[in-house]
């Protein structure tokens, strides 16, 4: 970048003048796709067979950020900055469209949509139109890696797309009403983690039009003071435009753009020749502008521009009103299009020359279309960090935290493209190795005895779930890895989050062959249901898989390793997967081990499969098993193969199939999940006759959904997490859902024709050995020592 | 209120040694709850015999809490004030727990816990035992309106609880860990929605003791400068307390209190006394203290107190460490145990009458136990809104406004206990009407031409569905009644809300006697998945359904009225329901109308039916009808009754059953939820033998998991939601997921063996039909008139 220095009025006449022209151009473009299906330039008198026949689409946000389009053009163009754009603002669509369509990418990505009249009539009937594009900023937007409608992410979307990223600067204009959302709120404070040396630039612009839907925003109504106050707080220096003459306006925002990329350049360059890291001040703008600005000041008598009232489309039912369609042509022709766009429909060269070229141009920056910027993660072979095991179940281990060591060295051979993300759980969920590699990141204040923390820290720790995501995602989507580990229960706060990603991704997959494909969102959910020794009740909950099963199958993994090997295979997996979600459920307690690293690997890559260590079924005929014992999920493996045991003893001639399944959606048809298990194969597994036992990690309906076509379903009994629990033992919340070893046994005793004349001295067993446990743990406080150490005795 | 003139010293000697001592005696409870087992009052040499087997819980938040409550309390005595205690923190449960058992709340809900030596064994034991209390201030928690565990709802659920009730203040402890959560980072801004004159006080105390699990936090690591500026730019004037000499603290906390109180009181008196109300700028607590403060100082050579170390168990490995046993034994004495109970276990009386008397103190207080208060709404007869219906889908009509003018006249009939919520969107879900009734609620500065905004409001929008969560669960767990209108998909983002507050009531339901009901949390879903029509894919999720359906069947409620009339008898009795979440799905577009307010209220007290008028299989024999054609929902609704137009026309032997679904839950067998049918019952509907094509409005799986024990299920072919969407028309949405009248012509065709011979020939017709309205749409963006104006014709 070059130096040069800051004026209060830094545009010249001739300046003014184009900057002007060019938000014109923007600004008409926008209302051209609210309003118009035909006469793009308004060659012909403007009759209602040119206007749309439902009018779609919110006038209220658009002129704004046009106009701070068109100056971070002049910013990008003058300085050479390397700049994306992220427009917070819900159904802000119409702006990036128009400011990508103005500097060519748009016509580049859609050549139909071209730079002339017949591609300014697709431009404009595309917009909300059956088979068109969204009214928000979109995964067909050029120049965007964020879905605009939810709002509460643009700012930790905008910090994921600099970590790492020195010479990026990411524009990030927040709406005053998506800044009452809890998750940007909370956002502001990424501040505290973002390292003037190796990653880049947030420019945030809250940008005031005062409006929600219906409503005045809480912001745009503080006192100066208070807003002032607000952002200093949070670690800002706020910089004010105010105001709505266009004028006076460009002239204010030139000056304060001029300042805040100042103060960026030499925030970066004292840092970078410096020492020692130390957060700054960093700049932030706040841009006061009326809502529908530009647009009609009057509709029907009552106010507009300014107004909530602008909100959506300022005026419609133009059938049913001459005056309208009259205000509508008014509107368009106060842009003066003839003075913007040539004869052909071309904009005219010297207004053009604004934009910046080539990629520096936001609608093409690589970073907004990651894929193409993506390179592999070198990943150690994980194999290398296997644990030995000789025999089933004889050793016991905290499988998180063997999946720690490989992430450490993931970590280590990636320095600049992986990161770990978690809200305050790293070290809690065993993965605390991956420390020795990284610091967790941190621009507070330091204090004598702190634990890993230092500026240059890639392990990303902030008690907001959502800012761990939005981070992520913002990472993600510029082309680089990652990896998010959470308590199973607390996961849910992100499901919007994921919902919004998970579509993003379908979208991209099936209909934007422009995207290149990123790196899989892939989370670890561990302190799961099971485990919430004295967390309770109100942390057991694991129907995050439930709500991700419900996105297209493309898109959605479920992976349930049951122990440390098979962690590390699926680990590796995720690690290597492209435009998916993986959701790892994996426990952080020691648990027993029980599969070598080749028969996990073997295991993994099946997904399901039998455990042949554990049944008995090996007639030498045909003649099906007796039952067929499932299992998916760390405990209810544990919990099945002791029943096993108990069975071998209780029937040493029951003939017991163990299967075991790694990746869930196996169970769904091969015609609704592509891991899905063709029936023969499933029919194979389970038997078309015989009863099965399924213990299952989360709720337990969820297998039945993903089952209930499969041949052999009238004999499926599943066993799972029924909503009962509370700050009790490991073992006692497994009896509290019949999840039980002892459960399990009486299952089998109820549902095996071969058990049937000693179903009920077997049941009566089993009830005795649930007494003694209630007993002992009601004296003891934990589980009794013939079930904490049970071992798999074959 | 007495005045009383604020000292900066205000505690004589004899005070302090008082709140010190019961301060003391808080400390040493929750340290005995911690870790010991048995020997309460150490009147024996402590053994490894006295100490729990597994040691669980958090210490590093307690002590503070500790002193919050003990100074607060002093507070309420001298001024007779009527507060309650919101403990945000995690794992605050012994703090809370010890503070009632003081004030001898604890042992009034619990005699078997006394206030002797007996009692205080079994409060030891229990915390964190099989069997016993949780670790968090949970639903047990006598004084508690709040699960200390998720984490972000402190300050919403403080908000709610004050509103309306003039009287009361919370007070709302703010962990630093807490803080950083979005939902908590956004509450902050409820002050612009408190009015001083109608509404109570909360004062917030932010807890900064420095560290959360294993990281500091962000708010306790920004200079006193930022973070002063930050909680003056939210609005408040916030009073520092910093230090770790109890003597001094203790002196600057009753100080400081003094202060709040005192500001408080002339906020409510000027804003009673005055014309006009405008916001005030309310007092908060800034107290930072040592993480740990008063445990061990060091352990095993490392430091404790005022470190990270000390958030969960300071130390633990008793068995394994004599070291470590004289440590607690140390600890524990440090207190002074004997000074401050009596031989008996008593607590001593000259420091046993600091607490407050009766309701006055923070257990007791009937705010805390809601359904004490709760009255029931005075509800106007549901009747008198009907839609006069002669004859069924001759009318249209926006559901949602008919219920808007029901809940009008609710507002108007229950000014001080009903209030509505939601994200700015009470016009837009065209529930508009409640606006005659009350305006906005709305503290922030006015302009003109602003819309139905007061301060006396009590439609209450902010654009963050997390604090309208949190706002309606305050409101209604200090007994009142409210209702909370959202878009269907951004429900979601208070998924793991709902499951905490789900769960809580599932607790009190069963497991807590002395918790009376109160009002059911009532959720619109409106603008729901099938009529996003430019907001497209990103708004399209129906899944909350899903999520809700995991919880306890006791608890949970789903209605999906096909029309307006269902609408408002299903409101009616969600309004008078207790205990529960009702969930209701209801569209906000003009939409045919199906039922005469008779015909609605007998189809929703029933919740399933068959709609004789639209079937035509009154054979006189007892013969089944050729296929069941079901819906439910209010767009599959329409699309069913017009597939069997189609059918009559096209087949018009086939004989024919509709079956409606308004509540969801009566599909699971009766044993599974209080609503579900009887097997007879269901199969009478949907017989055992003949094909049924269920249209549902959200992912088809669910009601195959709803109904996968029924009969008929092997039958059963369910259409939905399948995550197809786009930015198009009403027709189309439906069409892209095949939930189409001529997609269900096809099932019908492709299943009911009468018709097998005319199958290809009918799905061509279909077919054909799909293409000429694809056609239209891409020309004219709209649906054609023969879809469009379709009505029922018979």
């Amino acid at each position: 970048m070059n130096t040069h220095p800051v004026a209060p009025h830094p545009l010249s006449t001739q300046e003014l003048h184009l900057i002007d022209a060019y938000w014109r151009a923007a600004n008409y473009l926008s209302v051209g796709q609210i309003y118009l299906y035909d006469n793009p330039l308004l060659h012909e008198p403007l009759t209602l067979a040119h206007v749309k026949p439902r009018l779609l689409g919110h006038w209220g946000t658009t002129p704004g950020l046009n106009f701070i389009y068109a100056h971070m053009n002049r910013a990008i163009k003058r300085d050479e900055l390397n700049m994306i754009f992220i427009a917070g603002p819900g159904h802000g669509g119409p702006a990036v469209v128009a400011n990508t369509y103005l500097e060519g990418t748009y016509s580049e990505f859609y050549p139909d949509v071209s730079q002339d009249t017949a591609g300014l009539k697709k431009l404009f009937k595309q917009f909300s139109f059956p088979g068109g594009i969204p009214s928000h900023a979109a995964p067909e937007t050029p120049g965007s890696i964020h879905e605009g409608g939810e709002l509460g992410y643009a700012v930790s979307h905008a910090f994921g797309a600099v970590f790492d990223n020195p010479d990026l600067i990411a524009c990030c204009v927040v709406g005053d009403g998506e800044a009452e959302t809890g998750p940007l709120a909370a956002a502001w404070h990424s501040n505290k983690f973002l390292n003037p040396v190796r990653d880049g630039a947030v420019l945030p612009i809250l940008h005031l039009n005062g409006y929600k839907i219906a409503n005045p925003t809480v912001l745009a109504r503080i006192s100066h003071e208070e807003l002032d106050s607000l952002f200093r707080g949070y670690g800002y220096t706020p910089y004010f435009v105010e105001g709505s003459d266009p004028a006076l306006m460009h002239q204010q925002m030139a000056a304060v753009v001029d300042m805040a990329i100042a103060d960026i350049r030499r925030i970066q360059q004292q840092a970078r020749q410096s020492d020692t890291v130390e957060r700054p001040r960093w700049p932030l703008i706040i841009l006061r502008s009326p809502k529908g600005w530009t647009g009609p000041k009057v509709v029907d008598g009552k106010p507009a521009e300014g107004n909530w009232r602008s909100h959506q489309v300022p005026f419609s039912q133009l059938a049913n009103s001459p005056a309208h369609l009259q205000l509508l042509a008014d509107w368009l022709a106060s842009y003066r299009p003839d003075e913007l766009f040539d004869a052909n429909g071309r904009l005219r060269a010297e207004i053009a020359a604004l934009a910046p070229q080539g990629t520096r141009r936001m609608g093409a920056n690589p970073h907004a279309n990651g894929g193409i910027l993506l390179r592999d993660l070198r990943l150690p072979d994980f194999r290398d960090y296997a644990l030995s095991i000789s025999r089933a179940g004889q050793i016991e281990a905290e499988a998180t935290r063997a999946m720690g060591v490989f992430l450490r060295d993931v970590m280590r051979a990636n320095p600049d493209n992986f990161r770990v993300f978690g809200p305050d759980e790293t070290a809690s969920n065993r993965l605390g190795a991956v420390l020795e590699a990284s610091e967790r990141t941190w621009l507070g204040n330091l204090q004598e005895d702190d634990d890993h923390l230092g500026a240059d820290g890639r392990v990303m720790e902030i008690l907001s779930e959502h800012t761990c995501q939005g981070w992520l995602e913002g990472y993600l989507l510029t082309g680089r890895h990652g990896f998010f580990s959470c308590y199973e229960a607390f996961i849910h706060l992100v499901d919007s989050m994921f919902n919004q990603h998970a579509k993003w991704l379908k979208t991209t997959r099936s209909e934007i062959p422009w995207r290149r494909p990123i790196a899989s969102l892939n989370y670890l959910l561990t302190s799961h249901v099971w485990r919430q020794d004295h967390n309770g009740f109100s942390h057991q909950d694991p129907g995050f898989i439930d709500h991700v099963v419900n996105k297209k199958a493309d898109v959605v993994r479920v992976y349930l390793p049951p122990d440390a090997n098979s962690l590390l295979a699926v680990t590796d997996r995720c690690l290597k997967s492209r435009n998916c979600v993986n959701v790892v459920v994996a426990g952080k307690q020691p648990a027993p081990q029980w599969l070598s690293m080749d028969a996990a690997i073997k295991h993994c890559s099946q997904g399901i499969g039998m455990w042949e260590w554990a049944c008995n079924d090996f007639a030498p005929d045909d003649t099906p098993p007796d039952v067929v014992l499932a299992a998916s999920g760390d405990v209810p493996t544990l919990e099945v193969l002791a029943a096993i045991d108990l069975l071998r003893q209780i029937a040493p001639d029951l003939r017991i199939r163990m299967v075991n399944v790694v990746d869930l959606m196996t169970l769904q048809p091969a015609s609704e999940h592509p891991h899905g298990l063709s029936d023969r194969d499933f029919d194979a597994l389970f038997t078309t006759s015989q009863p099965i036992i399924f213990a299952y990690h989360g709720y337990p309906w969820l297998i039945h959904r993903l089952t209930y076509r499969r041949r052999n379903h009238g004999n499926l009994h599943v066993r799972g997490y029924k909503e009962e629990g509370t700050t009790t033992t490991p073992f006692d919340m497994v009896v509290m859902n019949d999840l039980d070893r002892f459960h399990l046994v009486m299952d089998v005793a109820d549902r095996v024709p071969a058990l049937q004349h000693r179903a009920a001295h077997i049941k009566q067993a089993m009830r005795d050995r649930l007494v003694e446990h209630k007993a002992y743990i009601e004296q003891y406080g934990e589980d009794m020592p013939a079930i904490r150490d049970w071992k798999w005795p074959y």
